[in-house]
């Protein structure tokens, strides 16, 4: 796992601060396939993945699931067959706070670990 | 279970015959919340689902995809805190297939059956 993956996510308020936009390219630096989208007028942090079919998608869905209930925080995760895509973003903040790029590490540590085909 | 939900979905090939727009309404009013949207040109059958939690939520979306790895007929699930929303199209002729408005009718079904607020 990346160092990032491993860092703690911080509890979220509506005053907590987002990821200035300065810090963002060394954090976008640690991921790999994953950039910053926007969203219903926010910045979301999105990535696809692909699988062999169905149920390897759904699979990961759960996985990441798993990790979004292990740190109270929750993503977007849109299943088709063989592919998921994912996006994080701070609902409390509109935006991206550091958490949504721990959490996307942990994402892609998840596929590397059990799904990468 | 409607009647619909009960029917069984036909092999589907590229040349299977869409639904006819005329059949149409008679197939919707057999669904609740349920309705065709456009999406990458194509018409999709689509319905939100809403639930207490994340948690709720992801079993719903499980639910969803043993129904479709069991019709070997695949929708997009977008899964969110608390929703989801489900799409049913046919890849293969490009729009809505009367196995759609069945597997429509079945999603709905299981929401009933198990995960009504």
């Amino acid at each position: 796992m990346s160092e990032l993956a491993e860092r703690n996510c911080q509890p979220c308020r509506a005053d907590s601060p987002p990821v200035a936009a300065s810090a963002r390219p060394a954090l976008l630096a640690q991921l790999t396939g994953w950039s910053i989208e926007q969203a219903d007028g926010m910045d979301q942090l999105g990535a696809q993945f692909t699988f062999a079919n169905f149920a390897k998608a759904l699979a990961f869905a759960n996985r990441v699931g798993e990790l979004a209930e292990a740190a109270d925080h929750h993503p977007r995760i849109v299943l088709e067959w063989g592919k998921v895509e994912v996006r994080w973003w701070t609902h409390a903040i509109g935006g991206l706070h550091e958490n949504d790029f721990i959490m996307a590490a942990r994402t892609s540590a998840a596929f590397n670990a059990g799904f990468k085909n």
